[in-house]
Formats: structure tokens, sequence, C-alpha cells
């Protein structure tokens, strides 16, 4: 079994944002040589998420729309006592989830047709990694 | 390390609909013959989820009630303006997530008692598909 | 490849509670001796999820009410016909998802700086398990 690691560095200029990482992941995927195995993407900070969906410019409007709906930004939240102002962004987080597993056969990514990656950034406008590990052979 | 690649497909006749697919993950894990490792099973198309939970008819029903609550059907998603109107089952399949990865111990898949694995459709009436991928040994 | 699989058991005294694992999955990678690979954390039990986030008591205080929030208690579940009462915690289980995969990179956990793991119960005063399972060399 081959492990492959790398890490992506985002430091968005708005405070949400959606960056398609597909090619991206990709490229790693074509340095670690591995044909079958599982490709790990994992928002590493506790205020951004993985999104895998469509690259439409209405429905990611609608996503972030929806996300703010679910888990709106508000001032009264405890975590807020600490002197951050994200608490949103912690459960826009949850609620999309941090990470996706991507299966790798034959040396590509194994997607449907219409699945893109994203990096779904809550609280930009600071540096902040995302894991891409690949395991297998 | 072993991998065995399986791709399901589902037309369901309603729009939304949960199927349980644990036997027959269960029958590609015994083809693959991997005793030990992760059985990833995820939903191809960005409008359908996998769902780990119970076999209950009420339970089931919630499930739909509850996921048409949070993202509910709307007609004016601005996704639609592209001809679609599937917007709700974006945010359905993004709610609920879109893949599970099952352990696999002594070759059976290792899951709680009560834990069983559903195709979750919320734009059906069309040819879609789930890959089921093992890695392991 | 090698595998490596334990179970832990909570029986907790409330019935909502978050519980902080981290050091404990930590622990049983260390037993793994596996230096690169997958370490899945799964709750086997279909009211109780995985929660990656912030140690910080005003948040997780945050987590719990938005929960409550978006899948409350309520007495009228169809899923209490069965004469259980813990509709909500099914539908908990799915917002916040009910498993992660943490990388594993140079014989330790790959997580970010903040990111620690929980063991989210939603109807507890029972015996659940949760599984670790790691895959790797």
């Amino acid at each position: 079994m081959n492990a492959h690691t790398e890490y992506l560095t985002f430091n968005t200029k708005t405070r949400r944002e959606l960056i398609n990482i597909t090619d991206t992941v990709a490229e790693i995927l074509s340095r670690s040589g591995i044909a079958e195995g599982f490709c790990l993407v994992g928002a590493m900070h506790i205020t951004a998420a993985i999104w895998v969906n469509d690259e439409e410019s209405g429905l990611k409007e609608d996503f972030m729309e929806w996300a703010e709906r679910i888990a709106p930004f508000r001032s009264d939240y405890r975590h807020h006592r600490t002197g951050e102002d994200n608490g949103d962004a912690h459960l826009k987080r949850t609620l999309v989830h941090h990470q996706a597993i991507l299966p790798v056969t034959a040396g590509k990514l194994d997607l449907g047709p219409w699945e893109q990656v994203f990096y779904a950034e809550f609280d930009g406008r600071r540096r902040k990694r995302v894991i891409v590990k690949i395991i297998g052979e």
C-alpha cells in the first residue's frame, strides 16, 4: 500500500466562498501514482467544509443562502464569549460535513458525471489548510 | 492491498425514495474476497445521498418529512434558471451526505446492531448510479 | 496493508452529551503501529454521531442547541409508534453525520490545529459502541 499526502492553503478575500478544487485534487492524484484506492479531502480548520456537488452558479448561490438559513450568522452564540464571531461557520461546517472520500479507479477520481469537489469557506480572510491524502496501490 | 469496485443502478418510480441496499453491498463485499478494509458507498449523482440508519417504516417517513422541512421543494431556487426543478434535491443530498464508509472486519460489514444502508433518492425517475468500492486485504 | 480494530463503549449519564475522544483514538492508533493510512471513527448506534470540531465550552452548547433547533425533540414522530421516544436523535445523527475518517500521517492523527474528535450522544443512558478502525502501513 502506498500513501501520498499534500496540503492546500487558502486565504480567501471574502468571508464565504466556494472554490472548485477538483482539478487540483486530480493533479495530486496524478503525482501520487496511485491507481486504485481512496482519496480523502478534508478541511483542517473547523470553520470550513468540503462539498461535492454541481459547478453551477445558481446552485452555488442557493447553497450559500441555504447554509445561512440553517446555520445563521448571529451575534449571540456562546462561542463569541471567546472573542470570535464565527459561531455560524462552525455550524455550517457541521451541516455540510468537513470531508469527502473520493474513490480512485484506474488512476482517476471516480466521480459521477456532475460531481465536482469544492472547498467551502465560511470564515475566510485568514490562512487555512485542506489535506488531500490518497492511500492505495 | 486489493480493490474491488462495482456500480449499482437505480431508476426509481417516484421522485423520493429510500432503498435498503445493505444486502446488495454485503454481496459485493463477499465477491471482493476482502476480509479487512473499508467499503465506500457513494451516490454518484448530485441529487441523491447515502443514509445509514434504521429499517423502520415510521422513521423512514419522519426522515423524508424532515429532509423536506430543512431543504424544501421550492420553485424559486436560482438553480432552476437552468431548466431544472431539483434545487431542493441538491440541498437534501448535502444535508444527509452523499457517502458512507462501512468498516469491513473478518469478511463482514462491521455495522452496529440496527445500522442499515439506504440509497436516498431525492430526484428519481431517471437512471442514476451508486459506487461501491472496497479496499483492503 | 494492516488493519487494527477496537470498539469503545459509552453509557452516558445524561441523554445528550459530547465526549472528546481524541486522546483515546490517538492511543488506539499508537497501539496499531500504523504510520500512514486512514482511521475510521464511527458511531455504531443510530442515535449518535461523530463531530470533529473545537473543544470550546460555549461552542459545544451552541452545537447542542443548534441540533435541537434543526432536529427537535417531539412527541409525534411516527417512529414513536414503535414505543421509542428518540426520533429526534435519529435525525440529529443524520445532521451531524455518524462517522469521520481521520488521516494518519507519520504515525499521528493528521488533524488541523483545533480539530478534536467528539462522540455526540443524542439518546444516552444505555450502552452504545463506537468503532475505531485503522487501515494502512
